[in-house]
């Protein structure tokens, strides 16, 4: 809260004061419920005597702009809105009219579902809960030495001076270095089919401007990422889930969904699956490409976790093990390839990137002009350095022994605590282990019991086309601490049994 | 161009590089009309005998990849797209199939008009010429000096360890320094009505998403910011431009346009308008806001310019003569405010923030969650520091200060040079002067003109509603050099008298 008095004003002091809190009360600076500060306090900070202020506030209390309770302070109002635009009288300001929002608003806002980002919000805010929800690294885990150093080479270098703003695309080293990094990942680009982005959604939200008109069919794994979900949506697109299993996207039912669909695109995420965690064989891979191209069907391929396969902690397994992206497999553009920095370093960045035919990267930088322009540039460059002589590499491989400790730590825990009924997968790479719930028992259900408990997960409902499912839960198990992991699953399972 | 052999496998080394070429020829990886290195160039960077690139190409060419001219070297022939989906031999690649791409595009993105943006990259990449078309500061206006000396300052700090990411509306600290920086420019508002954006054109776009449903009308300066009207015809709105003249918006014409259009939202930049210069004086804001309230209309104020006003830099004259923003001005929520760091530092931070009503502030958050998130955490640290004991104010004044000089070489150059029929404005701030041509002078052509002389700016058609406007021309006078201004605008007069 921000007052200035004017000394030297004719008007007393009392009235500019309640003037400046009335109109910081009817621009709703000064919000209802507003604590304001004791008469006291409010005096000293002024240095105006404590009557002034007890007049203030007796005017506006008059005026019915704030009201006192007694031994809990002084509060501002809720402001009435009536059909008058007219100043009662010409010192005190008129009633005023806000906006009609929910008429203004447009009907996709207005049916815009909430309920997901609140989930995920209170966990966050939960200071004590063991926390499976949240879907980013576990704030340990981010390499803030690594980020300082590379930040501080990044931005004491001139190299950079001068440099209003970025290509549209990015940088083009950096674009060189992320089309090396895919090159190594078995994906043939070079820096034209790679478009920088501010984070991987963006790529999804570009893609759908790009190609989706209203009522275009997407289709998706049934249970995906939600805000994929919301930019489908947003789009006025018709979604359809195709079936999983423990081995994704179901592809051999594939055919007959774009038979009768004409499905405009395929969203999937091939490697260690949100909210899944399955990986899909290459065999799929290869049934998936040939479908859609047979469709003339696009895939945006999301490979937000790729990075982190656990099947290269242990040096004997081969690279060739490593699964490939679609994007590799494929080479006249029906694939759409995404990846972030956000899982392996931090979301903070909010740098991801798009390999994608040149045709398409043209015709989301020309869409992306009027969104963001482009990524920001410290991000940019801070990611050119992580990229440099492999030291997010480094980074990457502490961080899959880390997180194949805690899946190993986790599956053991699901095997020794669950009840009947419960089954999961266990994943090879990512964060999520999804658990079926035991015929009969609701995950939100579960979800309050373990929130009064102190540990908190998603419930499969955010991510489900339909958000209907209510018989699995997703565990993001590399995101609590590793002491907490087992503690944390047996309050779970100690859930579900009560629940039972 | 990467290529990788392999010298222990058993395939001979020019069939992996014919291989490895294919690859990329058909991935798109290399386009069509790619020039490949010359072989004895090529066989150097590989270690290899150069005739094993020579039956490499050989063998390319057979297959009819590739082509060589004469004295011009080797080249990629285009794909031919057929409907075999099968090999025609084992070891030849099947003839690629790309996606029917102008089919899979969305109407809205294949509607798209892209010669605007064309226009301001030709400017961009013409190294040799006087400048005036981009509508960013000159890199040696950037305070390279100041943006290294934050960021080291704000990245050597362990402040920020292991913050993973930021609330959507930014961090509130920063938030809560620009709500500052608003009261100073007379805007009564607190953190919670400030949201940081990754740019101010994201704030368009959200509000856009928020507010408009197809059909929806919006009002806008007849002549206006691109981008804005690229955003609004992406979400199908009719875009009804309002008559302007020395003053900006016609505001005695508003309540006619409101009664008939309805409009959801007036897009207006009151102050130092793009591409007019013009600055709406206070009578008239006035009549906007109270036309707006009448018609239940919000008005999105884009004050991307409002920092750089000229009348600061005497310090005879009054604060008091410095234009109020609408949102200073009005305190029931319908004005929803932007700015940005772009035009006062660099465009590259993209970082921008919004003002409004905290219940709008909520929906475009909401609406953000599935766009980027938020803003960059290392842009947002830099925009933290630039605000704090006014060093950014201290950088806008030395800004100002040149402009100004800049602005009166630029008008002095134009009262020299200008030919009969030509008129322009006197800006008070900001970056433009919009020039009036003389009867019957095309702005393309004298754009022709210019750029064969070696100077540009930008045609008024850009930023016309309907795309016809060829009687003005928008000259960002603060962008060239300052040795340049004087003639540069020799070189657009005598094009314009030429053109006559």
């Amino acid at each position: 809260m921000q007052l200035q008095l004017n000394r030297r004003s004719s008007v007393p002091l009392y009235r500019q004061l309640a003037g400046e809190l009335r109109e910081q009360i009817v621009s709703g600076a000064l919000a209802e419920g507003y604590r304001l500060p004791p008469e006291r306090e409010l005096a000293k900070r002024l240095e105006v005597n404590r009557t002034t202020v007890l007049q203030a506030y007796q005017q506006l209390k008059d005026e019915g702009f704030i009201a006192s309770k007694v031994g809990k302070g002084t509060f501002v109002l809720p402001q009435t809105v009536t059909g008058d635009l007219q100043p009662a009288t010409d010192d005190i300001e008129p009633t005023i009219i806000r906006p009609p929002w929910s008429v203004l608003f447009s009907d996709y806002s207005n049916r815009f579902t909430y309920h997901d980002i609140a989930v995920a919000n209170r966990a966050q805010n939960g200071q004590s809960l063991i926390d499976f929800a949240t879907g980013s690294p576990n704030p340990a885990d981010i390499p803030d030495d690594l980020l300082r150093s590379v930040s501080l080479e990044a931005f004491a270098s001139h190299e950079f001076d001068g440099q209003p703003e970025s290509p549209i695309e990015g940088f083009p080293e950096l674009r060189e270095l992320l089309a090396e990094h895919m090159r190594s990942r078995g994906v043939h680009c070079n820096a034209r089919n790679v478009m920088v982005l501010s984070g991987s959604e963006q790529g999804i939200d570009l893609c759908v401007r790009a190609f989706i008109n209203p009522g275009d069919c997407v289709l998706v794994e049934q249970s995906t990422f939600f805000p994929a979900l919301q930019a489908f949506r947003s789009a006025d697109a018709r979604i359809v889930g195709v079936p999983v299993d423990a081995y994704g996207m179901r592809t051999d039912l594939l055919e007959g969904y774009c038979a009768r669909f004409h499905p405009k695109f395929i969203y999937t995420i091939p490697t260690f699956q949100n909210p899944t965690g399955s990986t899909m064989p290459a065999a799929r891979r290869k049934e998936l490409i040939d479908v859609a191209r047979r469709y003339q069907c696009l895939i945006i391929e999301d490979d937000a976790y790729g990075e982190l396969w656990y099947g290269g902690v242990d040096t004997a397994n081969s690279d060739a093990n490593r699964p490939v992206p679609l994007k590799g497999m494929e080479n006249a553009g029906y694939v759409m390839y995404l990846s972030t920095f956000s899982k392996t370093v931090t979301s903070g960045l909010r740098t991801g990137w798009i390999v994608a035919d040149p045709h398409v990267i043209g015709r989301l930088a020309a869409l992306r002009r009027m969104v963001d322009q482009h990524t920001s540039t410290s991000s940019q460059r801070i990611c050119l350095e992580l990229l440099k002589e492999g030291r997010i590499a480094e980074h990457v491989k502490t961080l899959t022994v880390a997180y194949q400790q805690r899946r190993d730590t986790a599956v053991a825990a699901l095997e020794h605590y669950a009840t009947a009924g419960m089954t999961w997968n266990v994943p090879e790479g990512g964060y999520y282990i999804w658990v079926t719930l035991p015929e009969g028992v609701r995950s939100l259900e579960v979800l309050d019991r373990c929130r009064a408990k102190g540990v908190t997960f998603m419930p499969g409902s955010v991510f489900d086309v339909d958000e209907t499912d209510d018989s699995h839960i997703r565990l993001n198990m590399v995101h609590p601490d590793a002491a907490d992991i087992e503690r944390g699953i047996r309050m779970i399972c100690e859930s579900i049994a009560q629940a039972s």
